[in-house]
């Protein structure tokens, strides 16, 4: 990984107002609130993958991915590295920092190439003493972090391979995953052979036989550093 | 399993009003909250082994677990039984049920000879409309909930079957253990050799094999349908 190297770049506000549109905590502000968190925002780039926040981190702080990635990525007991599927564009995350002062468990790192904006947990928290009606939409958002966490644990217990590269295909679609322009119907998800294969926890070799076999019948789409999902076959 | 059989019991203010001291959100609440809660409370007791919660059902109700336990069970794609490590007596789960009008993607199931109490969610919003404070206290109880699944994500991507046994034991002292009094410095915790051995994901036989390698390390001290977990050997 190369040494972290970060710059902010420029947003126009109307732009991060359509950013915040993507969370329904947002939704319900008044425009005097949303002119607060604006004047919060701070946007990243980053070149290179970058750990932009370390497990012996206090969080406390949302992101939303503009473009990229982020990833997170635990060490286990065994000195393994166990990395969850990357949250894609258009997504808010960190919600459950705002409120807890224990240190992170895990690092998140951006990708290369990604745009990242931050909102310090201050100012949800000041937004939320505020106006408490916000409280319940936050642990909505919470809420579906944690429905999508379990899904995973489900997901790594798992005995039969053929389901659990299914389930990663669902999950990927949920977490992961941007609707294609040019291609309607279809999700791209930009992710590598490599991590595929970590997040099944099987050798590059397994998992490219049990992905080809999704390709062929038709749920997938495999491409360099990237596979494509057929929306009609979710939720089947 | 048996047909669902349960019973009201009988238990006194006082004695309720110590349960509600286990957690931080009760504690912040004054005496008539305090009554409110009391008078919401109703309290089950369970012969056998009982689905108390079916995964289509939407949750909205806190529980604490006096006597026996709590178990969430899932059910994965290709239809294995997905245990998560049972929630042992004194504990408050469910809070997030009360935020989230989905349903639940698992079973709850109490084990045989429990006492459960149950506050409904209606009462919980109730409070926090009332005294928003309470929010970030009980997003506090969701952490915590969140990180020790965070934990048993990591626990079941261990490749080192000896580390799992030890992490499995960190989190069972944590969400199923209740202090002996009779033996200083040891944590009981009332889970069958099946179902350990379900946790790990293993035969019985090669569960057991692990076990009995740390009950000679001297961690724990394996008995009938019970471990008992070393205190000087956690955090270690």
């Amino acid at each position: 990984m190369s040494p972290n190297r970060q710059s902010q770049i420029k947003v126009t506000d109307d732009q991060l107002k359509i950013f915040l549109n993507c969370s329904e905590v947002f939704n319900a502000c008044d425009s005097e609130d949303i002119d607060f968190i604006l004047s919060q925002i701070k946007t990243y780039h980053y070149d290179n993958e970058t750990v932009i926040a370390h497990r012996e981190d206090v969080g406390d702080q949302i992101r939303f991915v503009i473009k990229g990635s982020l990833n997170i990525v635990a060490t286990s007991l065994d000195g393994k590295e166990v990395r969850f599927p990357p949250i894609g564009p258009n997504r808010w995350v960190g919600w459950i920092s705002c409120f807890d002062i224990q240190a992170l468990s895990h690092d998140w790192v951006a990708t290369s190439n990604s745009d990242i904006l931050v909102i310090p947990g201050t100012a949800i928290r000041k937004l939320c003493t505020k106006n408490p009606d916000l409280y319940p939409k936050i642990m909505a958002e919470i809420n579906r972090q944690f429905k999508l966490l379990m899904s995973w644990t489900e997901f790594v217990s798992l005995h039969s391979l053929s389901a659990r590269a299914c389930m990663l295909i669902h999950i990927l679609a949920q977490i992961s995953a941007t609707p294609m322009d040019n291609k309607p119907g279809w999700l791209q998800v930009d992710v590598t052979q490599e991590h595929l294969a970590s997040f099944l926890n099987l050798s590059r070799q397994t998992a490219n036989k049990l992905l080809v076999g999704l390709e062929k019948d038709g749920f997938i789409n495999i491409g360099y550093r990237k596979i494509l999902i057929n929306t009609a076959y979710l939720n089947r």
